[in-house]
């Protein structure tokens, strides 16, 4: 029914997840701070968000479809207070699934009292493990995974002496990527996968809140000062104003971050693993002007995501980086249907080239990917009707070859325009004259801030974590 | 924050049942007719409502908070067909439960697929199998006993052969009051407690379609000729266009039908277990008339429920019915704050007396129950600043004692004002001249075509049926 | 795209009217006893609804299209105070005047400041003031003849002194039907056409608040005393906390009130011009009884509007009369379409026979009018379906046989079916046994109260008022 | 109640105007082209939007509060065909504005049937002429000059032979600025006031239709050719698919196009009276370097208007551009109150600076203006925190100091910062190290290419156009 945000063909994150706990009595502030964390991880996800608020111990929330700024107006964020609060921001392919019954956080009852749980990522054993309970009599009322996982809590919490335990042995169970932000009645239970292919972390305030978040910009959104990454595999409890770790067993297995979200997924002034995102973003520009060079007259980005990495072409080719295409920043969300508005209208009405720039030029333009090429095709092809002499591509990442099973909606194989074309046929069928990815190889030199963390590059390169 | 349906202090049923099964291909007439048959039974529950549709083997829901008119406008209803439809319309007593999420119909996975639940009642040892299950691992996402009854069957499922026989078993753990119809992705099923505490029937169409429903307006409503009531412990399955009925151990328990399903929760126009609605309620004035006459000028009634009886009464007495009553028929919801409108107006806004018909006249007023008794007080109030000379208040049922726990909302024993006075001290309270009520031993009498049906009267007589 | 309450083929009435001056401080209840009396008046429309309110010499505002329920909710009564406010209700005739902009009360900026104007009523010479206006220039935003009486007011005001004196003027120049509630930002200004064709009266409140409503239902809803019916031609100003009267000219034409309000547009608890509408109503069916009587076993109503009529037939023949339908007060307006619902169905929906009562009884059957003929012959079919021996249909007006002009939604001769056939013609096409209206000549004998009030009966006999 | 994009302390445009007609029959995607031109337009208004569609002679509209995507859905759209059509986007300053009711176009009827206009701009002598028709009786229903337009052009054509010559005819009443596109059931007239003021520029699509815009971004998002500006002072009529251009008249005054249009309001890729917007905004930062030279690490910008003015001021000083905030582009209206999120929090939410780049570095901080220079003051503390040794601002616009009669929401004196305190006092008060504007006798240097085209400058100096 409506074109989205995938008007210029990306892949999607498919969750951010935030938490903040206030040791003491309840704050009315509490829930316009989650507010404002999820708008900073809005970009995670646009579907559907939630937010949980504790108070006296009982549990209460508020989520439907929508921004965050649509589904949480001020006489919702006026209604709650309390002590601690987790929200979560969701994405989803499959448009069946976009219900609000499958928002989160996932607020439920069970043997110990309440839990709201927040998930980002994907349980691959989930079907299996849903096999299994049904033949104990559970019932699903979402289509989610993250159903799965509060089962499989609900089900260790038994024997289990308390709700961090069941989190840790339930850990031993779950296999896939999961970074979880969960708050029971009194206490904040926050975890990763042990390949710590999501990102979390987390910072604290002056007042001594401590906050959870997908991304440090979501920190710097509350005013909270990062301190560090959640470890791959690591429980953090809080409880009482204080904070535990349970780390014994961390970096046993190597940790394996998604690599995309520093290519596309995480907002440019965030950190992750140490490194700022910008940063990874222009070096991938770097590589490619040194890796596939090119004689021409100006460099332009794909806008926004494009951009650093362009920037990181000009300066490393010293080819001049001009603004190639003006952008239509509220064409976000058009709810008209394909029959009234073409693809190729969709991409005109979001970006629009700067003629003047391109008539005449040699033109390299540096996008982050490309999926399914259609949409590239359709750029290429108004930088021509603009005049440019030349269109060389170069792309900020290896072409998508393999299915992503982490929680990004890497497509199928078949619309898969490099499972399909090699390099030399996809240039082809999108009428560049060169076109140019980033080496699989060169991954690890976009990165160097991230020292002792191993990626997850398993849609380019078919290596995938053994889970 | 609002003044509901309750202005008039009357209690409620908590909710109405529908469903329709056609054998053959899909029609999208289905879920209109299972629209008209819930706005038929809009009066017992105007909460919230919600229509499943079974198709190809897989079950579509649509539910929310509202009106049947409100929640199914004409997009929804033509966006789904199927060969079998489940619908329910929702009333709850607690402020806090008026929620999406505890809609029905309650859909689920489990391990043998998908199932549409519809539930009238109320299962007493909830609490119980809760615990039980949470032992086991259980999550709830709602705060409804239907939950339970889903995962009770679920349990039971996997055991049993077939899902009637899980619904069976399921029936031997459930104690309380339900009526339910159920929906597989390929059977109907439809069940009522041993004893029968609430109603349940059949009908079928010139079309061969099955029809359930609370009431028999409903089946009017779909043009179904109505067959017979569900019996008190059966469980009935339809699939491949055939019925059949599980019926041996039925007519162990006596049955107990709520008799205030006579009394104001079931329509005029509805015939249950054989006595017309309506006709039960001239009754009840009709013998209040001979065990509690008086000397008055006029009988009048407070519409709209208690004109049958006010009409028995004037009928039995020989002493004339006059409308004293003008009604608002649109004052059904106002969502304006207490603080902008008392009580007092509230009920004004709904009843405006005749005061042509009421000045310098000895009136008897007949009305079908007094739960806290503020509103009577009120009306009574209202009557003589008319001009009435003596207002002689009659009510249709007896006083209200003792809590309900099948279904309805008759408030805990501080607030019915009959447990904290005796009828002389309820006449004073409210100010009437004289006060009678229908006597306990009488209720019999008001459904003599309710032929071998027993009566619950738990509620009037703290006699309740062993579960 | 939706039946509405014209299910039952009925007239409507265009318009309720609704205005309240306190003298002295800003009283943030004003807008909750607007509210209440155009809740009090909903029945003059359900299409749209809008109050403003007088503070500090200026106007606010709120109106949309939807029921006063729905249009205010506590937020937006509790925004606004003052100390006066005007309301009105709206029925439109034509589908395409459904929209926000032709809600009332018209705001407007003129030379001398603000007005808010609540018009009832038609005027006839609208177009003809439109064309003159236009060549002055004027613009039209509506589609309403309010408007035209807006600019006639403001063009009056120019040389007038007062804007009473210009409403005086305006009155001189409009043709037709009008109750008029006005409001300035420091008057109200209250007319009432010559003929006094619509309704309006006014009252006072014990804290010396002047009321105006279209009827006195609206004045009991406030707890207001009625005081008298606003003159024929008359104009009442509010000012100061004073109330003067412009009454000289009253008289000079007889008087000619709808007679269509008592027979089904007012609420039966309201009284007009001395007459109580539901003793009115009682008298049209002794008419029919003493004229038209049958041999019959009991006397139903088509609910709720033929009630009061029935019982009246019911006492003047000693026929017993029985509830014969249970209706549906949900099924008032249902966002279905047509083809979703035949016609029939919609009628089923709201009545149900009750067949214990009709079977094999000889039945009178009395409703308000007839106007498409259509519901009463479904009405006819459904009482034989359910086992009448014979069928007397008695309707409580004269035949429409012409159009109105005055504010009413008599649709066009092609559409009256007492225009294509004759009483014999009628009776056979609604498949009754017997057919009998209230004549022409009894009309004067059904509002007996109204002493020296005239009537317009222009609709069933064509002797229009000579405006 | 909320923050809106001024946030970030802008001034802003108040309206953007689109037209399109094509010759024959309807065409039922003229909506949808619409929409797409109103989609290009966003930026220029986000309170609210219409359109409204010429077809079979008749005008149909729909408009309302909100963005073109909120109020324009499929069905909205896919409801509407015709063979012309006209839309506007509207910012309004006064909150007590943003309703519905002052939503353009203005529909109306008139003498000569019926009207669509959309107006950008501002009429200064409008109270005058409001009193003037307020004399002859005018009524008014919005609080906008363009109703006045309406009435002037209503009352010019009663004695005109055409719409357009009373169009030409109230020209001459009219002082100030206005771009108009108007619809009459038959023909689209299009005018600019004499000086130019607003811009206006118009197009021709592949199959004949004629495309009017406030930017060529519009035309360029309807896949129209960009034939040229509207002249000043020109009238365009369009009318059984010819064009016909009043001009003679034109070139009398000498153009005063708002130069603020190429320093903020229009989008970068729009060229306006042959200058790209995007090259005026470089060259801005390239006057900036070469006048306010500093030695400094880096250059950054307050995205995204500041950007190509800071890569301006790199490119010309040689200093390094670098992007110093992420920006979150979700932030663009939050529903929260002022008192839940502080204007530094709602900073901090939109423009996160980017720790890494800026630590330990002379920073050069380019933004488009200084309003009341709260944001700026905001920013340099941000700046600061993150580590920068000094801040020096530099802005491409020179100060304000004047108010802006024509149609942009510049502040009263009292709020401009400017006006309080000289530039040193300002570069205290927002905490720089050094701040400079672009001296105003730069400000022709900025768009070389717009030949022949004087500026408006008045609110940087008061030289205002004779009206």
């Amino acid at each position: 029914m409506a074109y989205y945000e995938d008007t210029l063909d990306r892949i999607h994150e498919e969750c951010g997840l935030f938490g903040i706990y206030k040791h003491g009595a309840d704050d009315n502030q509490l829930v316009a701070r989650t507010y404002m964390g999820l708008m900073a991880l809005q970009h995670r996800g646009q579907e559907a968000c939630g937010i949980a608020v504790g108070r006296n111990r009982e549990i209460f929330y508020h989520k439907d479809v929508g921004l965050v700024e649509e589904v949480f107006r001020d006489e919702v964020i006026s209604k709650f207070s309390g002590n601690m609060a987790v929200g979560h921001v969701r994405y989803s392919t499959a448009g069946n699934k976009k219900t609000k019954e499958n928002a989160q956080p996932l607020v439920l009852n069970y043997a110990k009292g309440q839990l709201a749980i927040c998930h980002n990522g994907n349980i691959v054993n989930a079907d299996i493990l849903r096999k299994e309970y049904e033949q104990n009599g559970a019932i699903y009322q979402t289509t989610t995974d993250t159903e799965i996982i509060a089962y499989t809590i609900a089900r260790q919490r038994i024997g289990a002496g308390s709700i961090e335990n069941a989190v840790f042995r339930a850990m031993k169970i779950l296999r896939g990527s999961y970074s979880l932000v969960i708050m029971s009645p009194n206490k904040m239970v926050v975890a990763r996968d042990p390949y710590g292919l999501r990102p979390l972390c987390y910072g604290i305030k002056e007042d001594g809140s401590y906050v959870f978040a997908s991304e440090s910009c979501a920190l710097d959104a509350v005013d909270a000062e990062y301190i560090r990454e959640v470890r791959p595999g690591e429980v953090i409890v809080v409880e009482d104003g204080m904070m535990r770790e349970i780390t014994d067993h961390c970096g046993i297995e190597p940790s394996r971050l998604c690599i995309f979200e520093f290519i596309y997924f995480a907002r440019p002034d965030s950190t992750i693993h140490g490194q700022l995102v910008n940063d990874s973003r222009r070096n991938t520009g770097k590589v490619l002007a040194k890796k596939h060079p090119v004689d021409a007259d100006i460099v332009i980005a794909v806008p926004d995501s494009g951009v650093p990495s362009a920037m990181g072409y000009a300066e490393e080719s010293g080819i001049p980086f001009v603004e190639g295409f003006g952008k239509n920043r509220y064409a976000g969300r058009t709810f008209i249907r394909p029959d009234q508005l073409s693809r190729e209208q969709a991409v005109r009405l979001k970006l629009n080239p700067l003629k003047k720039y391109i008539e005449g030029k040699k033109i390299v333009v540096v996008d982050d990917s490309i999926v399914r090429g259609t949409t590239t095709g359709i750029i290429v092809k108004m930088l021509r009707q603009a005049g440019a002499l030349e269109v060389h591509v170069r792309i900020s990442s290896p072409p998508f070859l393999y299915p992503c099973y982490y929680g990004t909606d890497v497509p199928n194989f078949d619309q898969l325009i490099s499972h399909r074309h090699n390099v030399d046929g996809v240039c082809k069928v999108i009428g560049a004259d060169t076109l140019a990815y980033l080496d699989l190889e060169d991954l690890p030199l976009i990165a160097p801030d991230a020292r002792d963390t191993g990626f997850c590059t398993a849609c380019f390169s078919g290596n995938y974590p053994v889970l």
